[in-house]
């Protein structure tokens, strides 16, 4: 039994939804942001990182948004949320996931998150003033490469739901959304899966 | 056969040496970051980041570490460089690559790669003072959950080669190397392995 810590509009949504594609048995816990929960020492004992997502199984916890995406489509493998049988096209998935991880993703928390690389308030307001500038940027890559209808082209994977995600923030990240047809295109088609509509409406309740 | 493009000091290494613990069939080719041949019409057609690493494969060309790893250990099986029969080892050596990837590399990153998330100079500056701080909050995590003597405790695996490539860039980033004793200990104990020493001095050459 999986037991995820999440926190809505996080990127731990990202991982939510590949557990409902997935099938798994799973319960969810919200953590509370705005209490600052992540920081509570009760939090910090699953997560040192006092980060979402976390992941506990019955063999430990798992932390890390593209190692939690892999990790649930390796232990369901009938629902084919990624091409477990081919290691190249396995890796073009992980590194679509690392650079939504590590770039993309990155590329946004300068808008909230500044204080983790700078204390100076001017300059934490002037990295807020380049995210539309350089999460556009990344995105300008994304729908330039974006074949569809999904992440990986043919076939839907847990690249899906973590596109998705931080699609998500485009519209606060002060970006032109008109520029991402591909992206908006995806952004209706997952929007139309059963198990998106459940995971957003339990999120949402 | 493989080709990877590497830069000398650059995260590639990871990329590099794991290739050479792997027993590959590779080649590889350096990106002259000097002559900033990274950001080349025709550095730009295998790799649109303008990054490194970019490995060349018989069926495409794959970027970001962690995937690289991930995708040499399953190719080359017989290595034995990750838990390929063990999805949640699998998926912990995954979660300590993502963390070195989008949190250790990125907070190093504000030293010399500002630019990416700020224009002004004063910012830029500011976010160079907190990478001491911010860098040595990353390998507190790392010495305090390190069991060793490897990065995922008693078998060597493709994170080691990349935890190594990070700690490689702690003494420049100001931290004081004698509060990380097991991190350092890593790296004399991979300073002793023929492929780093191969690796090593093929980069210095």
């Amino acid at each position: 039994m999986i037991k995820l810590y999440y926190s809505p509009g996080a990127c731990s949504t990202a991982s939510y939804l590949a557990l409902e594609e997935a099938g798994a048995d799973y319960s969810v816990e919200r953590v509370n942001f705005a209490a600052n929960q992540q920081q509570s020492p009760e939090y910090k004992a699953i997560n040192p990182k006092a980060r979402v997502p976390a992941m506990v199984t019955d063999r430990g916890v798992l932390t890390e948004t593209p190692a939690i995406l892999a990790f649930i489509a390796q232990s369901h493998p009938s629902a084919k949320l990624a091409p477990l049988d081919d290691a190249f096209a396995f890796a073009q998935m992980q590194a679509f996931n690392s650079y939504l991880c590590s770039t993309v993703h990155v590329a946004h928390a300068h808008k909230g998150r500044g204080t983790r690389w700078a204390d100076d308030p001017a300059a934490i307001a002037e990295m807020k003033r380049k995210v539309p500038e350089s999460v556009g940027a990344c995105f300008d890559l994304i729908e330039k490469g974006f074949s569809g209808p999904w992440a990986m082209g043919d076939s839907f994977t847990v690249s899906d739901p973590y596109l998705f995600t931080l699609s998500g923030w485009m519209e606060g990240d002060g970006l032109d959304l008109s520029r991402y047809p591909k992206v908006m295109d995806h952004r209706r088609r997952m929007l139309e899966r059963p198990a998106m509509r459940k995971v957003m409406a339990a999120i949402a309740g």
